[in-house]
């Protein structure tokens, strides 16, 4: 008798759950912090037409891939990649264990604040720092350094951890493509290992889901316990034609919307919209100086150069910051 | 009032779901075709004490990591691995694109039935052929073919196709652990392309989730369309001490269950069991000759000899093919 009782409240409860449920659908904005416009427009009218039960452009959940950047396109990667800061911080925490660095170039420069210097060793010198600073330990020690890192250093401009520096619209996307029964990923140059230990809390993205660049790993076992250990070594470069190489290892699927920022994201755009039937291809142009920053054609970060000159022949969506995004961080005031 | 109506009538509907799903997750054996014994029961006790909110060996959802071996643990692999088979019908079905192979060793001694000379050429030999067989074609075309070769191809043994010479215990304990939060990953010392286009059908396991031994391969736009080539050329073994380093790339987290059936499992096993918290490493034994084969220290494939003699001391788990499994394959004849 009790147990009847007891059932008939738990099925009550659920039929009001299911009421309020369609209800709220209805009643929401999916994506508040878009503005109304062509870019929001389009992303409501392509969810809508791959997931229309018979329609023409159905698409089966299990192929709803969504792959976006990181840098630039989720989080902030102005004025220098995050990683870039992390690896420079990360020399100057390990010098006493590293006094070579003293009187080696670049870690020499880099130490004594001579940025010039840093910058005339080039893309070489720049690998150099990364890999050094990148291998040695464990997979699961360096997991613990670049997640502590991510939480608790702050941008110069916004006086925030990094892992606040994300873009709220891109959030509410996620989400919203989630709910429609998309899988998103992460695909960006970005080392993998330094974006998984936040990408669950920052985008509700698993590390499972995150693809980008690696270093060679090898497994040992110390004292009884098996890791990876690190080694200076590049593996894998998951950039520009590496994109789409990085997605048919980790993902083994061609995505339905891709998502980038720079011409480093065209061929994983590429890949995305030359597939069949329906594609989205989508680029942010940071257009605004104000509330984040301004630069495209000729910036030394997250350069956008040759993807809006072929944007319209390509039907790609170029997601004007400035116009059509009403708010761009969390941590914004409300207007 | 017709809406009113036809809300009522799915609001039922939604009530007798949820009673008869209930009902029947109480009935049933998740694992049928698993006999009792130490294996089942290690199994079943070790996902109840994961799954126990506020028990000290709960572990979270998220963290609810499984990976499986592929031959010889989730497949037939036995008397030679799947894939080798269908590197060697490729050769016939390719050489009239290749006339050279007709003059070439070992390709010569393939297509003219002298599997000694085969065997004689060795590991160099044997990675030739499948370097040329899966290679060549774009990552769509060749998903195509493997996926057609696995549906229609039969095992000799078994007279069925070998998409269908899998081990029904292993499905079920697969679908068990997905119903209790986890996420099942294959691992596997083949090939990744090979085994996606039939791991969704077969065991419920989509095509991002399967981590496996890789070629290079390009980016290429061709008539406005973009696909990856494969290229002749390794680009990684996800064998032995691999396996480990493969999970580390594609899931980023450690396994708390991982299942082999050999000692090319060793290393995955390790990183799995000696991980922090409860853990689950288990090996297939192959010790059925009649319902399938009998092998184990001196087999050519699935060697199974040093986890044998490992397993005692690591608390690892030897799974008496003969002895635990009550069915081995779907299509046997229910006794």
């Amino acid at each position: 008798m009790k147990n009847n009782i007891r059932m008939h409240r738990y099925l009550l409860l659920s039929l009001l759950l299911i009421l309020f449920a369609s209800s709220n659908a209805v009643a929401q904005d999916a994506l508040p912090s878009w503005n109304d416009g062509p870019a929001k427009k389009a992303i409501l009218e392509f969810v809508a037409v791959v997931t229309e039960k018979g329609g023409k452009d159905y698409v089966e959940p299990a192929e709803r891939i969504a792959t976006f950047d990181n840098d630039g396109t989720l989080w902030v990667e102005y004025p220098m990649y995050t990683q870039v800061l992390f690896a420079f911080d990360r020399v100057k925490e390990l010098v006493p264990q590293h006094p070579e660095w003293k009187t080696t170039q670049p870690f020499k420069a880099l130490l004594e604040g001579d940025m010039k210097t840093v910058g005339a060793a080039g893309m070489k010198g720049l690998m150099e720092i990364v890999l050094a600073t990148h291998s040695g330990m464990t997979a699961t020690q360096f997991a613990q350094e670049a997640g502590t890192w991510l939480r608790t250093t702050q941008h110069k401009k916004f006086k925030r951890p990094y892992v606040e520096c994300i873009y709220q619209p891109q959030l509410e996307l996620l989400a919203y493509l989630r709910s429609n029964g998309f899988k998103t990923f992460i695909v960006s140059g970005g080392g993998i290992a330094f974006m998984r230990p936040v990408t669950e809390e920052a985008y509700g993205i698993p590390p499972e889901q995150v693809v980008g660049s690696s270093v060679v790993s090898e497994f040992k076992v110390t004292d009884g316990k098996a890791d990876l250990v690190r080694m200076p070594k590049i593996d894998f470069i998951n950039d520009k034609a590496g994109k789409p190489v990085g997605i048919y290892e980790h993902i083994g699927r061609r995505a339905i919307l891709a998502f980038g920022n720079s011409d480093s994201d065209m061929q994983m755009i590429e890949y995305a919209t030359t597939g069949e039937g329906p594609r989205l291809g989508l680029f942010v142009h940071h257009t605004d100086a104000e509330r984040e920053f301004a630069y495209d054609r000729k910036s030394h970060v997250g350069t956008l150069d040759k993807a809006l000159e072929q944007a319209n022949a390509n039907d790609w969506i170029i997601v004007d910051m400035k116009k059509d995004w009403k708010r761009i961080f969390a941590f914004e005031k409300e207007e």
